[in-house]
């Protein structure tokens, strides 16, 4: 996605320690527009797999995957990192890295709207080394549900997750790729 | 909007102690086309207030200001309740109690989106004690931007929240107004 690419070189900011600040249009700021087309961009290339539901996790993802949603006439599943007390006790349940938090998170998923055999489609804001997708992953598989595919937003293609999902056999998508990120630049490329 | 207000009605389930569950569309699991639907709804209720930007508050906020956003073609901000690393240290900040969560959070935007002499269009997904919504509105202070108008998707109309900020002379809409929660049932109706 050629226009996602050159609004991270425009606006993603290099903060050190492998951390990619795009928070005017992702995080924090959402550009709708663009957000918009980036889901209408998952629908086209994820048409094949047939999803019956879209899986993400929050906060991030949010955005992204209701615009996924809405161009593919989906629901959308967020997986919570802190439990409300609207949940039931028995969820789904796995726990990955996060690398904006530097600590565990959990991700919860009730039982109500993640259902066996249900077709999902995983959309979330990075692939980077993969651990928040895998925790996604890892609640399809609780739910036995069939994971039909991976889409991320932005891939930053240095840090493995790719390659560690890759073994999962299924179509993964990202609309961005981050090749190299330095204090000497950040070079992106559409994905 | 009467889609909405039949949405709670075969969906919402009251849980007791004032909290209303509709995490079947509004939050955990998102209804994408719904959420569009308020969001353009929103768009013409508040198209002559003529804003420069959408504030809400993360998480549950986010779907419906997002699709808010797209209609109207504005940026949304979101006020984080966990500071990540990619958020500078001096922010706009206010705090406000939390229904489901039982406790304080605080509410914290980025001067970097949220500037002085901003129009600024706040929606939120609930208006209930309109605790939340102030804490927005303080923030919005705080940045000396300018208020123009405050937009629910779902009111609760005993919880006081409507004639606290009715002070503030701006415009105020909900897209489905729950007039009693309990046992007995949950009565509702199209905002």
């Amino acid at each position: 996605m050629i226009e996602l690419a050159q609004k991270i070189r425009d606006h993603g900011t290099y903060l050190g320690n492998g951390i990619l600040k795009v928070d005017g249009f992702l995080n924090h700021q959402i550009d709708a527009g663009l957000m918009h087309r980036a889901g209408q961009e998952f629908a086209k290339r994820f048409a094949a797999t047939t999803p019956d539901i879209i899986l993400t996790a929050e906060i991030s993802g949010i955005a992204p995957a209701a615009m996924a949603g809405l161009a593919m006439d989906l629901p959308v599943v967020y997986a919570r990192k802190h439990r409300p007390i609207t949940m039931p006790e028995n969820v789904f349940m796995s726990s990955a890295p996060s690398h904006t938090k530097g600590k565990i998170v959990q991700l919860m998923v009730s039982p109500e709207f993640l259902k066996a055999d249900q077709r999902v489609l995983i959309i979330d804001d990075f692939l980077a080394t993969g651990k928040t997708l895998n925790g996604l992953v890892d609640i399809v598989g609780q739910a036995q549900a069939e994971l039909v595919g991976i889409g991320a937003v932005i891939e930053k293609s240095f840090e493995g997750g790719r390659e560690m999902l890759s073994k999962l056999g299924i179509q993964i998508e990202s609309l961005a790729i981050i090749d190299s990120l330095s204090e000497a630049g950040i070079e992106v490329r559409a994905g």
